[in-house]
């Protein structure tokens, strides 16, 4: 059971979050009003509330001109969605970086992309998020300042520095060090985070799984990665390497794609993405070699699917990526190998989100960093907080 | 964000938690001291706190006659520990059921275990089932209406209604209504929960991990199964199949044990577990096609073992069930096999709850019902609850 010392700390928090929850969804309150609303004295939801003002995270709103009779109540208000933006940067798109502006209500401002030759090295590729930063404040009429989080969406397992210890396919990436080259603009808090984890974040904010907590979401391409959401919240395990089943041989995730590369018919000198895009074709098509190579792909695929299934009993696996623009000629075979291993078969979705995922995920991970400071019993003042 | 109607809800939702925070670990406390820790207004608390008592969480302390001057405020407390018991069972050990009761704190009252013929049927088997709830309660000189909670340990993944659906090595228990046969006897709540996640909840509760967050069980012996805990709170899936992965033929669950029941040597006609024994007890003694049983039955087991830590990076696996009492055998080993497939080894952990766990856990997950109606914002009366 709970300690004495612990239950009265959570006291002291919930009585601070009575007032934000009967500030925030609400019109201008007057003290007497919040401690209508929350049951504490008026006297304490009077200091809550000036404590609250001062961090900045209320407002005052003096009584108007228009008041005739004794001097009428202050009023307080929660801040506004647009006292704060955060960032959500995919840096690891093979062909772009894409960089999402959104307020602290999640209405996005401003989005760029802009493509990066797949062999550009790690200076090259970091020049270009820059300069995308650049061009999407400087289009919002915004300075670095004005961004109270960041998140970087990279590959690989993330540890707790936001370094990636596995290299990628990018050229260079395992020397990078995002939270550093950030820092040197940017004083809020800077996150990376793995870009499977980030777009199964995306899934459950504005993709296809909003209506579920137990999410297992695939990144199909020319690698496989998974992103899980269990109960709700993105599980990163205990050294950040949680939904890393891929690097499993038992389970031909490495091996998968490679039967679409190897597909005969594929034109000589296709690179890997656009001899996927031609065997998805080719077998949508009907052409019989095509047909089985998806097959086998999707056999192949289906071991680790159904290790992940198996494991964590999810409502729902989200089919993303770059092969989720093939979604139709995967979801049903797939469902059918899975039938074959699993003794409960999940609802399988394709992705919507196309290539946004990763900077989407990004952004409601900035936000919920902000929510976090804002409701998590650590209030800090709001204003672009400092990195110690 | 948070919408207002649910911000309200919490909010007094957390005022009566505040007043049961406010009692608990506390000495008797009056109406003046409750608001005083709470920052509610006076008539706030006394409300709250009359309708604990009205409800049974709280109990009135009238006025002791060494009072002197005017009228003595009536005091409040939390109930007792003792006010309640629940009971944990595992059905489904092999050769035994085991029975353990305790108090509101977790205190263990009783336990006891009686031997089962492994060959025995359904109806046998729950006949000493309830043959040994009879002499657990008699002997701590109570009645079914004195047990708040009761949690029942079986094998294979459980449903929404208390139900294996998947055959296990018990005979006849596929067909098994646990909650309809102990209904006939308890009128509270009655859960029904897979045995290794019991007992994963045990390891974490009494057991080697208690300082963990993260944490895969395997339950190791003739069969071998998982339990999973993430972010402290144990994981049943979406449809209560959570850690079933040793269901897929590629992580090799299934056949580990073989290599020990056919190992060269294992004496005619002695019985898989007897077998078992005498592989790890001769291994052990340096015998060599025992030692190789034994590291193929690890090598075997570490596909799994790989497929869960790569899928969740926990923190700790815990090795448990009836093979725990080799872990000097497997646990290096097993290390050693780990470090083959994962991005990166948990710290593994032998099991020291030898066959408690199953119903220790049991006991757990009756708290926590308990807990739940408690301090879940579904107050209700706390006197063995009615089912509906």
């Amino acid at each position: 059971m709970a300690k004495s010392g612990t239950d009265l700390a959570r006291m002291r928090e919930m009585n601070q979050l009575s007032v934000l929850w009967a500030l925030r969804g609400n019109p201008p309150s007057t003290v007497t009003e919040l401690a209508g609303r929350t049951g504490l004295s008026r006297p304490a939801a009077d200091v809550l509330v000036q404590q609250l003002v001062a961090e900045g995270w209320a407002e005052v709103e003096e009584p108007g001109a228009s008041s005739t009779v004794g001097r009428p109540a202050r009023r307080y208000r929660f801040f506004r969605a647009g006292a704060g933006h955060v960032l959500g940067i995919d840096v690891v798109g093979v062909h772009k970086v894409l960089v999402m502006l959104c307020d602290l209500e999640g209405n996005l401002v401003g989005s760029l992309r802009r493509p990066v030759d797949p062999k550009a090295g790690l200076t090259e590729r970091l020049a270009s998020v820059d300069q995308t930063i650049d061009d999407v404040l400087g289009e919002a009429g915004m300075v670095a300042a004005d961004v109270w989080a960041v998140t970087v969406g990279v590959t690989g397992p993330v540890d707790e520095n936001g370094r990636t210890s596995i290299a990628t396919q990018l050229p260079g990436w395992v020397a990078a060090d995002p939270v550093a080259h950030l820092r040197a603009r940017f004083t809020c808090p800077i996150q990376v985070e793995n870009d499977c984890k980030l777009a199964a974040v995306a899934e459950r904010w504005k993709g296809v799984a909003q209506d579920a907590d137990d999410i297992v979401y695939l990144l199909a391409g020319l690698r496989t990665g998974a992103g899980l959401i269990i109960d709700g919240t993105l599980r990163r395990g205990f050294g950040g390497a949680a939904g890393e089943i891929g690097a499993l041989k038992a389970v031909r995730w490495l091996n998968a794609p490679q039967h679409l590369a190897s597909c005969a018919g594929v034109p000589a000198g296709a690179k890997p993405g656009e001899a996927a895009a031609w065997v998805f074709r080719a077998a949508r098509e009907g052409d019989s070699a095509a047909k089985t190579a998806v097959q086998r792909y999707i056999r192949d695929l289906a071991i680790g699917v159904a290790a992940l299934v198996l494991t964590l009993d999810p409502q729902i696996v989200v089919y993303g990526g770059g092969f989720s623009r093939s979604a139709d000629l995967v979801l049903e075979p797939l469902r059918r190998e899975l039938a074959k291993h699993c003794l409960r078969v999940p609802e399988l979705r394709a992705s919507t989100l196309r290539d946004e995922g990763v900077a989407l995920g990004g952004l409601r991970v900035a936000l919920d960093q902000v929510d976090d400071r804002l409701l998590g019993g650590q209030l800090a003042a709001p204003v672009a907080p400092q990195f110690s």
